[in-house]
């Protein structure tokens, strides 16, 4: 068998991540059991969610155990089969971690999936016909129930997820506004994602000249908005929520390092009648497929086409991980390890 | 006609309400034109969200006009009739304002309705069979959805609201926790009105030893939350809520002087996947009927037996009101007006 090289969980971060919180290790790969198969990983994938397991505190996923493989996405090839499901060369998604080889009882239901490139690259089934592709479906379609001709608004918009939720809001004839970091962001946000409008929330010091942007951006306000981030960009865009306005929320990036993120006025939860619901789309499996069949269509013809950034090798994870977190990746951030 | 006794709307608040927002007026009540009828009212309803629309900001309803007579909900009596649907002596229920007499065009849908006051005493209809008996039945059955072996919890626990929700709750199978403020009130709720246990806020310097109180309280935590005052509480509530558990949102009366109440930990939201919705119960009259009915047999039967605060004599009405936005009323708080 392969030796394998993997990255650890070393110790837990008080406040910001650092490199220092993960190890490289190499560990020869363990012979297959009857029904296992060894998947060599081509892509990995790196996603804000991996940084609340790294705290020990209660929270929707057991926290990553200190001292094992951190768990990821993987997208990969079949090296080895001892299951009647697999065989050597068959392109598969699964939950490798970050290492190189990964192990897996292919009876496992979900554990692993064959996938078709002939149409959509193998990395975005890490992306856009992916977990956070499904994601950004599942916050849309189920929790904001757009009508055609609201305004849909979503946060880091020029990401995984926010790349999947613009094409999605603007092929149900909605006005899809996006909040990104940054004037490169924003200009691709528009030329290449199709979003009406996207707000460069660093050029706003506060909430208040945020939600004047708002304002500006979405002249009939907003009915639903997907939140990545949490913090000053809630605040500003509760203010701008229509009556019976739905807000899903997925991800409050900002609050990760342990500080609390107060929200200004709940109270407008209540003048505006709104729904805000969060969500964790691994609860949901019953809607993958048919959330999965529409990007992989919406990719296939043209119509989404996410963004990456790739960084080069197992070793280069951690970095690039802590750069997720502070926003310097462009599109999905994914780790090339072959 | 008979000579009028009003109070208006004088000037708007600054900070807290105040007795000299109001003014006492007399006036002549207009002759009847045809479909007219003049309402005697017997008492008058005071209610929390009439803070609200003192402020002159965008809320859920427009703002109290100044120079009007303050709205209120009222329950009375036919005095004149010049409509085929209403004889004088029929007791009706209807929006007559902070005065004795009211002019209402009978035709207009939802403005005046006929009660029967065999088994459900008159003034119950502006709250355990009325308005607020309704927001709790709403709160509770729509945004809710409790199941039966579930706990909910309800803030104002001994108010209109909150001692209709603690029945509803109880005849749904549910463990019915409240919160009130002060032993007489919490003592009332578990002996009186069937919760199985009332916290007393009043004991609680912060959240965190609120949230304790809840946890022995709750022991398999909370399901549903029923919220009418925001603040403490609700980040009390929060640390204890389940998995997705559901906030229905109906008041933040601590907030309504003006300062922002923020939420501490919005991110608890995601990780515990709750629904966060607001309602204004005036938006769902669907429901009334059936809402009505149940509340009508609850209190028929003796199951619900609300608790009221009876001020004497129009001219009572602004104390008794900033009474009750500092909770010094028990029950549901009304202005006997004959």
């Amino acid at each position: 068998m392969p030796t394998n090289q993997q990255i650890l969980l070393d110790n837990r971060p008080t406040g910001e991540a650092a490199t220092g919180n993960f190890k490289l290790v190499s560990s020869e790969t363990p012979a297959l059991q009857e029904g296992q198969v060894l998947v060599r990983h081509h892509f990995l994938s790196l996603d804000p969610y991996m940084r609340g397991r790294m705290n020990d505190s209660k929270s929707y996923t057991a926290p990553q155990p200190l001292g094992e493989v951190m768990g990821a996405g993987t997208v990969g090839e079949v090296a080895e089969s001892r299951s009647p499901q697999f065989k050597p060369g068959d392109q598969v998604v699964g939950m490798g971690g970050w290492q190189h080889y990964s192990v897996v009882n292919a009876g496992e239901p979900g554990a692993l999936r064959k996938v078709d490139t002939t149409h959509v690259p193998l990395s975005y089934y890490l992306g856009a016909v992916g977990m956070p592709g499904v994601t950004a479906w599942y916050g849309l379609v189920k929790v904001i129930e757009p009508k055609a001709g609201e305004t849909m608004v979503v946060s880091a918009a020029t990401g995984a997820v926010g790349s999947a939720f613009g094409v999605l809001a603007k092929s149900r004839g909605c006005r899809a506004v996006g909040i990104a970091g940054g004037p490169e962001k924003c200009r691709y946000a528009v030329d290449e994602l199709g979003f009406d409008a996207c707000i460069d929330y660093k050029l706003h010091p506060d909430a208040a000249s945020l939600s004047k942007a708002l304002k500006a951006a979405c002249p009939d306000g907003i009915d639903g908005y997907f939140e990545n981030v949490g913090g000053m960009v809630l605040d500003a865009v509760l203010l701008r929520m229509n009556a019976f306005g739905r807000i899903a929320v997925c991800g409050m990036i900002a609050g990760y390092d342990g500080q609390p993120l107060p929200l200004t006025y709940p109270a407008l939860i209540l003048t505006n009648r709104l729904k805000v619901q969060g969500f964790i789309v691994s609860e949901h499996m019953g809607i993958w497929p048919e959330a999965l069949k529409e990007l992989g269509t919406l990719v296939a013809s043209g119509k989404l086409r996410p963004r990456e950034t790739i960084a080069q090798g197992l070793e280069s994870a951690p970095e690039a991980f802590l750069g997720l977190l502070k926003g310097k990746n462009f599109g999905k951030q994914l780790v090339k390890l072959i």
